[in-house]
């Protein structure tokens, strides 16, 4: 298929394996998931995980991402090793780092992440976190959001439900608890890769909570996937709904909980992230 | 100092860095802190952590921790890779394995771990959780559990506010959420490594849900600090407020999401995990 028949997402997670050794691949960072400085977090996320849904080695499913952002990736190529350091009898333990060559020709790293893959078998099954009751997205004005300079917003369609993005930059920010209903600008059917992006969908709580344009960025994030690949196959390309809110803010980091619900109502991925802020 | 008179807890976390290579280090299993299968999660948390917090080059306090539990640790040596593998101006990125050599003189890695420490500056800050509203420890009943072949949570002195531990395993469990004043049951001041281990301390929330004891185990476990060493000293021996629950039980693995907080209400660190569970 040719580039531009393909959905910019699978554009972007594109990666390339190196013929000589399974745990190398590379890849190229997509303008249309550009942020101020470097790519948007999730799209960085996505494409770890694919390197390992790639991965000739792999078994089972996503169940736990953890991607560190290092430092700011540069517009251009990229190397990702993906080792799987462990494999049990049904869950997988992977190391994955994200490099670039700097101009001194030396590799950097600028993402570390692991993630662990599990094989589900059908057990007893709860959800103990209430689903929140919000109305459904037709009722809700879809926006499609812009800033100048940050492409990777207008990928995707979101429907605000409260904790909007501040109108006014006027410090009298409140709460830091947004909803929000989400999904691809361009429909895509829901896989892990798009799932593990739109866990960082939400922009910093510090801007909401102190309705100030604080410097802020992603150092960390933590997801949880409680889906099979059959149940995130059912969301097609329906909507998630999204619920974030900041816990502490301290001296210059604050950390982001935050769950996404399939409109069926189905907690498909809670997340977590810890986040600098400036001032 | 000799073994006899030091704190447990820093006899179980003792490595010795290695002269020829600063990223190595080895240790040894502690049977104070022996679970069924292996030794308790916290004390491997811990003990990662603290190959960090000896390593000459690092910068910072520990931000961000993720514990990846490969397999079971045997009881005996163990080694510690710590590298620091990016270093900027405030945070520093680090990638752990914990290994041992197995029967056939392989080295297997049994635990990964990523870490952000960051050096912290003072900026507006504020607590957007809540704090509980419970009765104060001393007025409460002091446990010193006990539990056959588990060795570890006897080093700890917990006082039960809600969600206690089943006395009956009869299938009539109704929620998962446990409150509890803990701290170390032979005193010792906090520290990090000490906060990542009582992270840890909760016992498995499908347990509790179900009130049926089946195989459960953390597969992996996220520990946001938000607090600096000064901060952290200033609670010395007191208690930790612990609030934990579970959120997705689903297809053998769930969620724990859970706070410490001081016991002057200080929010000190907020801990994610997903469990394996069975049936």
């Amino acid at each position: 298929m040719s580039d531009a028949l393909r959905h910019p997402f699978d554009q972007a997670i594109a990666l390339q394996a190196d013929p000589a050794d399974a745990d190398r691949f590379t890849g190229r960072t997509s303008p249309a998931y550009w942020n101020m400085v470097g790519p948007f977090g999730g799209i960085t996320a996505a494409t770890l995980l694919q390197a390992v849904l790639q991965h000739p080695q792999r078994i089972g499913t996503p169940l736990s991402l953890t991607v560190n952002y290092a430092a700011a990736i540069a517009a251009g190529d990229f190397r990702i090793q993906a080792t799987p350091v462990r494999t049990n009898r049904s869950t997988q333990h992977w190391l994955l780092q994200l490099s670039q060559v700097d101009a001194q020709g030396e590799e950097q790293v600028a993402s570390t992440a692991t993630l662990v893959t599990a094989i589900r078998r059908e057990t007893w099954s709860s959800t103990d976190l209430a689903r929140p009751q919000v109305a459904a997205a037709a009722e809700l004005e879809a926006l499609r959001p812009r800033a100048k300079g940050v492409a990777w917003i207008e990928q995707y369609e979101i429907r605000p439900l409260s904790g909007s993005f501040p109108s006014v930059w006027d410090g009298a920010g409140e709460h830091s608890h947004s909803r929000l209903w989400m999904r691809d600008a361009q429909p895509r059917a829901l896989d892990f890769p798009a799932l593990a992006a739109m866990s960082d969908i939400f922009f910093p709580r510090v801007w909401l909570r102190r309705a100030i344009p604080v410097p802020a960025g992603t150092v960390s994030i933590t997801t949880y996937f409680h889906v099979d690949a059959e149940q995130l196959a059912s969301v097609g390309s329906g909507y998630l709904l999204g619920d974030a809110r900041g816990q502490a803010f301290r001296n210059g980091f604050f950390d982001q909980s935050a769950e996404l619900w399939s409109e069926a109502g189905e907690l498909l991925a809670t997340s977590n992230q810890i986040v600098y802020y400036k001032e």
